[in-house]
């Protein structure tokens, strides 16, 4: 084996091992895993121990990272179910997306970043994790009411809107023109509607044949093969590559097909998307925290992103009283994963700069970590939530393989 | 997301896509994965189609997938079960190490190559690879008879034996000397007694702890920590890494904690793993077959592999009786895995060269499609097997996840 390859192992391990260390220390904490791996990362990472540097071979494997979890995400959402949720979660995603982009998008555009700048900052402010309000609800034994109900269904519509969010931004390189903006959105929707109507349709045809040809489990090889392929296809066409990977999953979710799929997928799920979160943390400068403009500017866009959520979807769930309407809007404040994976397109791209990155990571990690002890609050302070609903309505949301998120 | 990562993405759909296209056509004919995805990489790789370039982060993904290969054959491995397997099963084991190592170390020597280049080649025809044999024998229904437990006994220790050599071999840097040999050779084995004994030792007390710590299934990570991290520390002492990842599935093989592990070690398996073997045949230039001398070395070779093999193990079962000899010695002809990781690593020292390294790929390619005809005719001339054994003795050899050996 090569010199070079032996040091790219040595790096693999420390990623990994840091990553999975801080994540048991974490976990006693209660410290979501996002969390400690991005910290672990930004800890072995060059701007403090210097232990890895970020290079290529570093890059690819968060994306295939990034690839594995957004499949995840996508096998998650079961468009039937979707449709069972109602006007009210829909209302609540609607208004829990379009009130932080302004918010993120209008504050920069105010301190003079360019366009392409501020709306990557929207951006990243849109997509609610859900990982995390599902387990808090999971542990206070709440899932099955209503507001557990609405924010479950209001966060995979968020999630659906986040992506056409992200595959306009990432289609935008330099600059902003309205045409160029009108086009990606046109071609994403596109791509997206082709893949899902087609898609499904041809998995129904395919899959008996599948079983015929292979023995095993065949589904897992195909799956990543269409995953990895949809991925490049959408990539070709100038949107991101893990769009490409969260339709292969809406692929694949509807099928009667998931059980073993899953297991497996979780299991790549766990040795891959650690890679992905500790990355980005090695990718973040503390350095950039020491100027108070920047301090200043994070403290700024957490709080928009706390307020812009909190008051977008707790005005888009006001009918159903003023308590549910608080925790409904407490419950969609973490942002994950899809804030992070803006903001690293865009500063793949160099729309974005090193002081807008740490911004984003920060907002990241400070609205993870405030939401879910003021929910544990708001549902403890009057015991159980007002009416339970049954669980048959309740998309299908169980919280990450290795309890990752 | 870069450019250049994105370049990196379209390579894996295609390595991976090209493994699986050619996996799927070769189980139609009964070609075993291994061979199907080694031709895929000669297919896509830089000396036919040149769709993919052998890189630094194409050998890292290699590695991976030969840690994670290694590392399930060490879980297969139950140290206990080896005690029962008897003497018979010994002696195949080390005469059928013992003659090949010898046969092609004398022929490349007698051809005036290097001493380290004729000790790779050697060492490359040791390993006999169980999971084709395994599957045939399965399929003929003849696998716990008396023959089928030799021959299961004798590769499981076999591939510990191959295992030493490899370690030993890749110490060997440049040149060759005894006190070298002698040193690596003392250093190998008493690594692995350290980390098997200790190792135990250690997981047995930790196990417990491991248990009260984490949520969901918490050997997973445990153990790609653990195995990343000796296949680190086996290179740092100048030893093949895929040795510590052995070693790791060995420590972990013993243990009541293998069921929940297997399934997603075997995810990751079905992932990586094809990326090693593409990667092995993109690395071979099938133009050097087109002298005549080459060509003339792969066959003599092979036949040497064969021969080697099969009078080897035959003499070590010859007081079975003849037909029971000759069906092991058959049995033990394959070469897969193993032989392959050596030629590798000697090809990355820069101490073997491409036509050695053509040479070992076609010895493996051969040996592995040869057996199993040959297999199924002297196993069905009579029938079922002479005398059937209790199932109880047979180590457990499962055949491979995804079928892909």
């Amino acid at each position: 084996m090569e010199a070079h390859s032996v040091q790219i192992l040595v790096q693999i391990f420390v990623m990994f091992a840091a990553a999975k260390v801080l994540g048991v220390v974490g976990e006693r904490y209660k410290v979501p895993s996002v969390i400690s791996e991005i910290v672990a990362g930004m800890v072995i990472g060059p701007h403090l121990l210097g232990l890895v540097q970020v290079q290529e071979w570093t890059l690819a494997l968060a994306e295939l990272g990034a690839i594995v979890l957004l499949f995840d995400v996508g096998l998650d959402q079961k468009l039937t179910d979707l449709m069972k949720v109602g006007w009210t979660a829909l209302l609540v995603a609607t208004l829990g997306v379009v009130v932080p982009f302004f918010l993120g998008y209008g504050l920069l555009v105010l301190m003079d970043h360019s366009q392409t700048e501020s709306i990557f900052m929207g951006a990243a402010m849109v997509a609610t994790s859900v990982g995390i309000t599902a387990r808090v609800l999971q542990e206070l034994g709440v899932l099955k009411t209503v507001v557990a109900t609405v924010i479950l269904g209001a966060a995979v519509i968020d999630d659906i809107l986040s992506m056409i969010v992200l595959a306009v931004v990432s289609g935008l390189s330099e600059g902003v023109n309205y045409v160029q903006i009108g086009s990606v959105t046109g071609l994403a929707i596109g791509f997206s509607l082709f893949i899902v109507l087609v898609g499904q349709r041809v998995m129904r045809r395919v899959t008996p044949h599948v079983q015929r040809f292979a023995r095993g489990e065949p589904y897992f090889p195909l799956a990543m093969v269409i995953c990895l392929g949809l991925a490049v296809a959408a990539n070709k066409i100038g949107i991101a590559a893990i769009i490409g990977a969260f339709l292969a999953g809406l692929v694949f979710s509807e099928e009667e097909l998931t059980a073993g799929l899953k297991t497996k997928i979780h299991a790549l799920y766990e040795f891959l998307v650690p890679f992905f979160f500790v990355a980005m943390g090695m990718q973040m400068d503390l350095g950039v925290l020491r100027h108070r403009e920047i301090l200043l500017l994070a403290g700024l866009i957490t709080l928009l992103a706390i307020l812009g959520k909190f008051v977008g979807c707790g005005v888009g769930a006001y009918r159903m009283g003023w308590r549910p309407a608080v925790q409904i809007g407490v419950g969609m404040v973490p942002r994950g994963e899809v804030g992070i994976i803006v903001a690293s397109i865009g500063l793949g791209l160099h729309t974005i700069s090193d002081e807008i990155y740490a911004v984003v990571i920060i907002m990241v990690l400070v609205t993870t970590l405030i939401a879910p002890p003021v929910l544990k609050v708001l549902f403890r302070e009057r015991g159980r939530a007002p009416s339970p609903a049954p669980a048959a309505d309740l998309p299908s949301q169980p919280s990450p393989p290795g309890e990752l998120l």
